[in-house]
């Protein structure tokens, strides 16, 4: 009676299984993470901003204006090569400006590369590996069951709070999904204004906040957010064009949801997808025509990108892979620079870059020091924008936002298992092979087809060291934080 | 106590399952699936093979060499565009010949797609719906619990048959995965002479045989399949020079795992796999100089495609998706057509079709009518082909194998539930949108990132009812068998 036997060891196991996640789950709910800030350096962090205050500040400083799109997608623009979408006022601040070509967003998802893009630090130093969820959704405390954070750490310094310090008004029009309680807010992390949602526009509930309080009761109507979001953007910068600001403008669209206004409809050739990401092309156009009005066109930078590569829809150009791969598709994004004083003419830039050089390169530009208590990973791009150097970086490093999972230098990408989403495992000999490692050359194979690895061993063990030692230097100092100048 | 009532559910919860687990795998054993021929439609085969053989036959009939790589990809050649691969015996056949770009395989996967080939039919009505697996495989027992086919079923009629009642000498070199049993093999199934393997090159154990007898044991040695297929190629021209012959060569490459002699190693930029299709165009190579040297090589048909997209590595070229997707790059596959004698110009068709316009197209050309008894799901190509005529196909329909998943015509493709691989289900929202209905415009959007569906709602529904009634058409006849004529 085999099969008895066999069963009776089914059942036992299932019970054992069933008592076990019994028990892990009320241990959990007794052990909920409650995440906590940390004093040293919030305290740092204060010091820092209060140091940055006392400063001279120079007479002309320019504006900038940072517009963050959505999950918009490297092939979604009329300038990167679009034949179903139209978008006329990105492509002109292009040839009007610096197009970088290969720039890459910190991370494949929108928390943790939107607090790459803000503290010029990988994500995880930043303390935002992950994506966040509503406070209300089971989906946070089963993250918050393992440890992980639900909001963004307040000791972190943020673009904005560096702004601010430096005299700059600060304001924040569209998404946050750096957390959705106080002490992480966007008025908590250096913006004086705030106007927008506090996460996606997929999750719920929706509403929309003016500073900390409800502006637009959820589920808000999503057709009016280029209505919203553009007059927000405009007040702002007419409310401060006295000084000089710094908008952080930071669009839910494209990602889905998609809606648009009814005079939108059917406006381009790339369905509701491409009529939203028409009618953000509008939001620029808004803004342009907002800062010339308001005269300070010439002396402000306005930045156009994306937080990672396309979800479902919309266009990776040609790369491989899409939102959440480390595959180029995931992380590769549109980047304008737009500033009339200091880049007069039209230029493509393709030196390697990523997320986490604005903080610093901004910084540079305006005389402001970096923090000393922490590691900015980013580095400053002035000599790469300005005198047609190459890149800052030896290497680029692709982080899915918690893990580190591939590494580029100028030629080549060493993927350290890529994630392969689908049919890795029905065979033995698949599901090894899916795991890589795989080394690429960029310069004939872009869209990461052909691992060279076997072929060229020295290059891939270097490229695998290099790695390896960013990856052991991470779990050494996740946070990297440096000790304090005496 | 709410959290002990909940531990009782869910214990008991937990219990059910594995009573309904055990009691399902115990009755599946008795029930085991045992597949069975179809008498009648054997005896139709049998007298259509011999009213074939009584026919007429032309004095200078074509020769025919159907050349199948294994997930070899659209972008993977010198002639769509590879700047890591070279290609040139490909290049010169296609630059010579006919380039079709718009053809697609039948299926995403192996096995469906080798049957489509064969049979002129989908998959599911060759019986061929799913990817086999070894008889000694779990997942073959697995399949046969749920009902599914593990070999080619006898009544089915494939090219190799036709042909050789109609007088060809037929020959296979290289990969069967139609069924490692009698009456499934390739002996069975229309081939005089067989040299190869019976599946997959990553499935165990991997033996050749050579007809029904092993010829190399499992494990063989990958490194030399080129050596051993390009030989049998050789064997098989040089023996039938004299009649006309059909050449079924299906190389196992470059599905994984890759293996290249020692000579060929690094000989490409695209690394191993680049290797491997520099030594298939080898292979191609030795076939064409054979048909020279027997002086064959005016009058034959030489095909060169592949049976999917290419899997973890190799290029889809500027397609989305890869192997066992329905998006382009699953099944939009190479296409070269070489045969001196009647197509004396390169040219480029762009017109659609499919794996299965194979058998009625050769049928048309050599003058052999089609069978009476099933449906011919392909079309003959012929005025598309020679005439410079459009398609014969309103619309193609993609299966994954087993489901209907999309259909297109010349410009657009509607897809009922793509396979969104990952991240489709963090919110609901997103768990929705990845389900589809999608539409795509595939003259201005040929990589499939924009819906059009909510701006064109009566294409899509259009489209859809054509998906809606094909698959009421399967669902109805799935083996598409008709009365036979009286």
């Amino acid at each position: 009676m085999i099969w008895l036997k066999r069963l009776c060891l089914f059942i036992g196991a299932l019970l054992l299984l069933g008592v076990l996640t019994v028990g892990f789950w009320v241990g959990a709910k007794i052990v909920l993470y409650d995440q906590q800030d940390d004093a040293t350096h919030l305290t740092e962090k204060k010091r820092y901003l209060e140091s940055i205050g006392k400063l001279d500040r120079s007479t002309d400083r320019p504006n900038i204006v940072f517009i963050l799109f959505d999950d918009l997608g490297y092939g979604d623009l009329g300038m990167t090569g679009s034949q179903a979408i139209k978008t006329p006022t990105i492509d002109k601040l292009a040839s009007g400006g610096l197009t970088m070509t290969n720039f890459y967003s910190p991370a494949p998802v929108c928390t943790p590369s939107r607090a790459g893009y803000l503290t010029g630090r990988f994500p995880v130093r930043a303390g935002m590996p992950l994506v966040l969820f509503p406070s209300s959704s089971p989906i946070n405390n089963a993250n918050r069951i393992f440890g992980v954070n639900n909001r963004f750490p307040a000791e972190e310094i943020t673009l904005a709070d560096t702004l601010k310090a430096s005299g700059y008004a600060t304001g924040m029009v569209g998404k946050w999904h750096l957390g959705d309680q106080s002490p992480s807010l966007p008025n908590d992390m250096g913006f004086d204004s705030f106007f927008g949602a506090l996460y996606s526009n997929d999750m719920t509930p929706f509403a929309l906040y003016r500073n900390k309080t409800v502006a637009v009761e959820a589920p808000a109507d999503q057709s009016r957010l280029n209505e919203w979001y553009g007059r927000e953007a405009e007040q702002f910068i007419s409310n401060n064009k006295e000084e000089p600001f710094f908008l952080y403008l930071a669009h839910n669209f494209p990602h889905i949801p998609l809606y648009v206004p009814d005079e939108d409809k059917r406006r381009s050739s790339g369905g509701l997808y491409g009529d939203v990401v028409e009618g953000l092309d509008d939001v620029v156009a808004r803004v342009i025509t907002s800062l010339k009005a308001n005269g300070v066109y010439e002396n402000t930078i306005v930045l156009i990108t994306s937080d990672n590569g396309p979800w479902f829809q919309g266009s990776p150009g040609h790369d491989r892979g899409r939102k959440a791969d480390t595959f180029e598709g995931g992380m590769h994004v549109p980047m304008v620079v737009h500033w009339p004083a200091r880049f007069k003419q039209g230029r493509s830039v393709s030196g390697l870059s990523m997320g986490m050089d604005w903080y610093p390169t901004l910084l540079d530009w305006l005389d402001i020091p970096l923090p000393t208590d922490r590691t900015i990973d980013g580095k400053s791009l002035t000599a790469m924008l300005e005198d047609g150097q190459g890149s800052p970086h030896d290497y680029l490093y692709y982080f899915d936002g918690e893990n580190l999972r591939a590494v580029r230098d100028e030629r080549y990408k060493y993927h350290d298992e890529p994630r392969i989403p689908y049919a890795g495992g029905t065979t033995p000999v698949a599901a090894r092979i899916a795991k890589g490692p795989w080394l690429f050359d960029m310069m004939t194979d872009h869209n990461e087809s052909y691992d060279i690895s076997g072929n060229q061993p020295d290059k891939a063990s270097s490229m695998r060291a290099v790695l390896e030692a960013k990856r052991n230097e991470m779990l050494e100092n996740p946070r990297g934080w440096l000790s304090s100048p005496p």
